[in-house]
C-alpha cells in the first residue's frame, strides 16, 4: 500500500513529453501506464519509480514497476529482456520538480465553495479566487487572480497580493504588506508584525517605537511555516524575488533579503541586515544586525555571521571562516582536552610556568 | 491566595487508593481532605503540598496542610505529635503523574456547547467529540470517538484522526495526515506543511518540487505548541507511539522519528534523518539531515549531529562527542586564550616560529 | 514615492512641544509642515527626515525636506541660507519613541466593526472592547476596557485581561492566564501551553504531569509573533512588568522572568529558570532549566546559559564568561587548527609524544 493519494493515470509518453531535455526512454513503452509516483520498497505495477544507485536498482526490479528512472550511471546494470520501462534521467531534483507537479492533486478541502468568510466591502478580489473557511480579509485590500487565501487567514487592511498567490491556513499578513504573484506562505507565518524596536527611558523602562514600514515580498517567494518577519521601522523589509524560506524562520525589521536565497530552518536574521541574491543557508544560521552579506554566498549550518561578507563563497563557523578552515577548526574543538594536556606536558619540560610571571 | 483553580475535594485516602505502590500513609489521617495541590510557600490546610527538601518541609511545617508528601530521606524530621498527615512517595515525576490528574478539572472553555464551525458533509465524526468554535474540518476526515478539536484547527482533507485525541487551537493539520489514539496537540502548531524541496534551474531561480507524502503521528504522542512537521517528498514524516516534543521545534520531510522519544524545546531535525526509539534531547539540539541516530541516545541542549550514531549512550557538544569528552571539550573553550598565550611562549622558549617556514 | 502610508499633517511646532527636553529648533519655521517620516533618501519638501551621519544629511539636502533632524555632531554642517527648518535631538532612539506615534495611524482593519464572534455569555467586557472577527472568548473571561482582541484569537475560559492590552490575529491564552494592562501581543503566539513534564513509566513510556498552574504577564508586557510561553506545573509561569520580547522565543514551565527584560528573537528558557530585572539578551541565547540570572545582566547573541550568575555585567559565549574574556576565546576558535599544529612542533622540539606515556 502506498501512502501518497493515487491522483493521476498518465502514459510514460506524457512524462518525456514534460521533460524533453532531462528524460530519454531507454527501453520499454512509451504507453506503460503510471498512476504515482513511490520508492523503491513500495514499487508496484503502474508505479513510477527513482532508482539512484544499484541497491534502490534491484529493489524496485524485485517489486515490479511501470517505469524506472535511473542516472546514465546505472545503465550497465540494464540487462533484462527490454520488456521493462526503463528512463535515464539527467538531473534528479530537475526530474522531480518537472514530474512531481503530474502527480500532485489540487487540494479539494471542502465538497463546496460557499463558506462563512469576512471579507470587508471595500477589498477588491480578483477572479478565480478561493476564500476558505473563517479567512478575514480587511479594508483596502487587493487580491490577485487565482490567489488561494486559506482558512483563518487574517489579511490587514492596505494589503496587495499578487496573482496566483497561496496562503494556507492560519497565515497572518499585516497592515499595507505588499505581495508579489505565485507566493507560498504556509500555516501559522506571521508577515508584518512590528519590529522590535523600543527607547530606554531614565527609569529604565522601555518606551515602544511605533513600526511604521511595511514587509514587501516579491515574486516567487515561498515561506515556511511558523515564520515571524516584522515590519520596518521607517521603510520596508524586502524578501527578494525567487527567494524560499523554510520553517521557524525569523527575519527582523528593514532586512533586504536578496533574490533566489534559499534558507533553510532556523534562520533568524537582526534588523537592518541585508543578504544578496543566491545566497544559501543551512539548518540553525544566525545573522547579527546591519550586517550585509553579498552575492552568492553559503553559509554552513550553526554559523554565526557577525561582520559583513564581501567575498562570494562558502563560509561556516562562529566566529565565520571559509567553510575550510571553519571545518577544520570546529573539528577541533574536539581535541581541545588533549591539546591543553599536551600544552601542559610542553609547558613542565620547558620548565615555564602557567601563567606568566 | 492559590493561583490554581480549586478543582477537587477528595480524601487522603483517594491518593492512596490511585498510587498504592508508589505512596505510603506514614501518619494521620485517611480522612483528611485535600482540594487542591499546591507548593509549600502556598500552604494551607486543605492542600497537598510536596516536600522534596528539608527547606521546603519546614516551610510547609510553618504554613500548615491537609496533607504532605515527603521522600523517605525526609521521614527522619518528622517528630510532630502525630495529628499532622504525612504521606512519603516513592519516586516524584511517578507521584506527580498519578495525582495530579486527580486536580486537573477538565477545561469548560464554553457555557454551552453550540457553536459555529465548519465541518464538511463528507467528514465522519466518531462519538463525543468536541468541535470548539470556527474550526474547520475538511472533506473525508475521520474523527475518533472522545476527540477535543480545539477553536479555529483547520483539518485539511483526507486526514485521519484517532480516538481521545486533543487538539489546542490553532492547529493546522494538512491533508492526508494520519494521527494516531490519544495524541495532544498544542496550540499554532503546524502538521503537514510542504517539505522544503527544490530544484535549481539553470537561470538560478529554484523550482518547487511538490511533496506528494503526509504525515503519520502515531499514538499516545504529544506536540507542543508553534511546532512545525513537514510532509514527505514520496512517502511519510513519521513521529512514532509515545514520542514527546516540546514547544518551537521542526522536524523536516522524510524523518522518522521513534517511538518515546523526550524531544525538548528547539529542535531542528533536517530532512530525511531518523532517530530510534528511548532518545531524548536536550534543548536547542540540531540534527542535520540523512543522520541516522540509534535507539537509546541521549543529545545534551546544544548539541550538533552531522553523522550517524550507532551506538546508544549520552553525546554533546559540536562536532558530537560522548558526553563526557564534550563537557570537558566545551569548557576548554573557555581557556582558549590562556591556551594561545601559553602555547606563545613555549613557541619562544623554543626559537620556533609561530608559523612553519 | 515613500511606503508609508501618509498619516498626518502636522508642523514642526507639534515636534517640539512632544519632545521639549530632547528636541530643538536651530534654524527654520515653526510651522514647517510635515506629512510623514521618511529615510533621507525617499525624502521631499514635506517630510521629516533623521540624519545621524553625514553622508544622510547630504542625501536629505540633495532630495529637499519639511524638516531634518540631525545630532549636535552634525550642526557644524548647517552652512546654509537659514531658510532650511533644522532639528537637533538629543538620543535618536528617544526621539523615535517620542515622535514616531504622531505618525503611526491606528489600524482600522474594517469599514464597520458588526463581525461574527463567539463571546461566551458569562464572560464580562470593559468599555470600548474591539473584538475582531471569529475572535472566541470563553466562559468566565474578563476582558479590560479598550482592548483590542484580534480576529481569530482564542482566550480560554478564566482568562484575565488589563485595560488597554492588544492581542493581534492569532494569539492562544490557555485557561486562567492573568495578563496585565497595557500589554501587546504579537500573532500567532501561543500563552498558557502545557508545560512539558513527563514521568517515565518502568517501561520506558513517558506519562504526562498534567500542568495544573498558569501564566501571569504583568502590565506593559510586549510578546512577539510565535513565541511559545508555557503554564506553570503547579504555580504560575510569569512575565515581569515591562519586559518585551521578541519572535519566535520559548518560555517553558514555572520561569520567571523580571521586569523591563529586552529579549531578542530565538530565547529558549528551560522550565524554573529566572531572570531578574534589566536583563537583555542578544538573538538565540539558551539558558537551562532551574538556573537564577541576578538584576543587570546581558548576555551576548548565542550565549549559553548552565548556572545562576549571581553578578551584574555582561556575559557571553558558552560556556558562559564575561563578555571580554568570552569574546577573545570566541575568536581563538578560529585559530585552533593553526595551534593544533604549533603545538605538534613544539612536542616534536621537545621529543615529547603526543599522548603521554
Amino acid at each position: 500500500m502506498s501512502v501518497t493519494t493515487p491522483s493521476a493515470q498518465l502514459t510514460v509518453q506524457k512524462l518525456l513529453q514534460t521533460l524533453p531535455q532531462g528524460l530519454t526512454l531507454l527501453q520499454g513503452s512509451n504507453d506503460a501506464i503510471i498512476t504515482e509516483i513511490v520508492p523503491p520498497d513500495k514499487s508496484h505495477a503502474t508505479a513510477l519509480v527513482f532508482a539512484s544507485e544499484k541497491a534502490l536498482f534491484d529493489t524496485a526490479k524485485a517489486k515490479g514497476f511501470g517505469a524506472l528512472c535511473i542516472p546514465t550511471s546505472l545503465q550497465k546494470h540494464v540487462s533484462d529482456n527490454g520488456k521493462d520501462t526503463i528512463l535515464v534521467y539527467k538531473d534528479l531534483p530537475q526530474t522531480f520538480a518537472a514530474l512531481f507537479p503530474l502527480f500532485d492533486k489540487p487540494v479539494q478541502n471542502f465538497s463546496d465553495s460557499k463558506f462563512p468568510t469576512f471579507v470587508d466591502p471595500t477589498a477588491k478580489l480578483g477572479k478565480s479566487v478561493a476564500v476558505e473557511p473563517f479567512a478575514v480579509i480587511g479594508r483596502n485590500c487587493i487580491i490577485g487572480n487565482n490567489c488561494r487565501i486559506g482558512s483563518h487567514c487574517i489579511i490587514e487592511e492596505g494589503t496587495i497580493i499578487g496573482d496566483g498567490t497561496i496562503l494556507h491556513g492560519h497565515v497572518f499578513i499585516g497592515r499595507n504588506t505588499k505581495m508579489g504573484a505565485n507566493c507560498i506562505i504556509h500555516a501559522n507565518t506571521t508577515i508584518g508584525s512590528d519590529g522590535f524596536g523600543f527607547a530606554r527611558q531614565a527609569s529604565g523602562a522601555m518606551s515602544k517605537i511605533p513600526q511604521l514600514g511595511i514587509v514587501v515580498i516579491e515574486d516567487d517567494v515561498e515561506i515556511g511555516a511558523n515564520c515571524a518577519i516584522d515590519r520596518a521601522t521607517m521603510t520596508e523589509t524586502r524578501i527578494g524575488r525567487g527567494t524560499k524560506i523554510d520553517n521557524l524562520c525569523h527575519i527582523a525589521h528593514n532586512c533586504k533579503v536578496g533574490e533566489n536565497n534559499v534558507l533553510a530552518a532556523g534562520l533568524f536574521i537582526a534588523g537592518s541586515s541585508q543578504t544578496g541574491n543566491f545566497v544559501t543557508t543551512g539548518g540553525g544560521v544566525m545573522i547579527a544586525d546591519h550586517v550585509k552579506i553579498t552575492n552568492q554566498v553559503m553559509l554552513a549550518g550553526k554559523s554565526g555571521v557577525t561582520k559583513d561578507i564581501e567575498t562570494s563563497g562558502a563560509y561556516g563557523g562562529y566566529p565565520l571562516q571559509p567553510l575550510k578552515e571553519s571545518l577544520k577548526n570546529i573539528a577541533n574543538i574536539g581535541n581541545l582536552t588533549t591539546m591543553r594536556k599536551q600544552l601542559h606536558r610542553a609547558l613542565k619540560a620547558l620548565n615555564l610556568e602557567e601563567e606568566e610571571k
